[in-house]
């Protein structure tokens, strides 16, 4: 049918739904309205950079408006920034699996109250880079764990539940091939190894609180790239891992970006 | 010496630090001027609060202004926010364990290089509360992991690190005593439990996109009040641990706010 699968039976017999880092709910705001006609759904850390992303579709579009008058849905929450641009959502999620999980959550909820159908979600973010020409776009194919699983393990209640962490092949090869219309745009499909950490989990050596060899970071540094690892980030499990589990199209395409 | 501990000996051979999410450097900032008489830091999720907190200390210190002129110190980025009022700096964190790790990683090097000595460093947030009253704030004396063992993992490359996540027990009894100067302030100390989401990890029915059981809920809840917990939260494990780390007097204070 199209629509968003939430696996909570509870959740249809609640007499409200608040989506309380998000500030709506499904009392106090019309969400079919709001959002029903919405298709895409683009998401990454910053909200200036998620603001700036759904002006540039503004105009890309051709909608009315500068481009400038995009206004910030979750005003009220100072936790994410949300904006909208035709059928195009753009959301901040902050940094690390948790704070992207809460939203993911309430964002999937909202377009389940919403009643959105054909749904595409994509993660466009910044990420390291691993034997890549900086600068590139890399598409994920499947996001890895540290030890370079295609897994993600939630910790619900006390149980580890294990899930997942496949992405949509055709629409990667279908983002692949928008690329290649563009010049000097060096994008490639390769797995994304999602960390808990951005200087002890990535090995930072120049950044870290602890210290460690050198040497030892290179040997899983090139293990990792061996295992098809070609960018470092710190969401993409979380993110393929709801994606899959509420039957969304989902990708996630990291710019590698030099710190 | 009072100093701050970092044991990791390439970062004082370093030409440059940057603290990228900070948006702060060792070469573009005089970071001993502008730091070197921190005392307290105050950590929180949330940019708005932690603003009103500066604001609040800034009245209470009978400091110069009305309380409406402080200014984000870390203005040019968007990931966290920072304030200072006098010797109290006021640092939003995010939510979940990698956004504060990143925070504590490039704040401990900023009191590092600031040459700070005796900092005092206090987590102010929200939580869920466990059998106590709502508007209960509790200070942590341990904070403990989803298994109610007082333990950290980080994951460095790939090898587990398991670190303690005990706080300064004469802090908590301090601020548990000054808690008992204000009338109608319910004050405790007890443990806090971390956890990695806020919807599946702390088993909130109504809101998660899977579906439990109750009674395992409540089973949980119930081994988890006999463990000693009295309040759930996001960011406490990596907090300790990391305070602990680097030898900062640390405490995590959590307000228990119904949402």
């Amino acid at each position: 049918s199209g629509l968003v699968l939430v696996k909570n039976p509870h959740l249809d017999l609640m007499e409200e739904d608040i989506l309380y880092h998000l500030d709506l709910g499904t009392k106090t705001h019309n969400l079919p309205a709001m959002f029903g006609d919405i298709k895409f759904v683009c998401v990454g850390g910053s909200p200036n950079r998620m603001r700036a992303f759904a002006q540039f579709m503004q105009r890309e579009l051709g909608l009315a408006g500068d481009g400038e008058d995009v206004a910030d849905i979750c005003a009220g929450s100072d936790r994410y920034a949300m904006y909208r641009a035709g059928p195009v959502l753009s959301i901040s999620h902050g940094m690390g699996i948790p704070s992207i999980s809460i939203m993911l959550h309430e964002l999937i909820k909202l377009l389940h109250h919403a009643k959105c159908r054909d749904v595409t979600i994509i993660r466009i973010g910044t990420s390291g880079g691993l034997g890549i020409k900086a600068g590139s776009v890399v598409i994920t194919d499947t996001a890895v764990d540290s030890s370079f699983q295609p897994r993600f393990e939630q910790v619900v209640l006390d149980d580890v539940v294990v899930r997942s962490t496949e992405l949509d092949k055709d629409l990667a090869e279908e983002l692949l091939a928008c690329s290649r219309e563009i010049p000097d745009f060096p994008t490639l499909i390769g797995h994304t190894m999602c960390t808990y950490d951005f200087y002890e989990g990535q090995g930072r050596l120049d950044g870290a609180l602890c210290s460690f060899s050198s040497e030892k970071k290179l040997e899983y540094l090139r293990r990792a790239y061996d295992a098809g690892v070609r960018n470092i980030e710190m969401e993409s499990t979380a993110f393929a891992a709801l994606c899959g589990l509420c039957g969304l199209k989902g990708e996630s395409c990291c710019f590698f970006h030099l710190l």
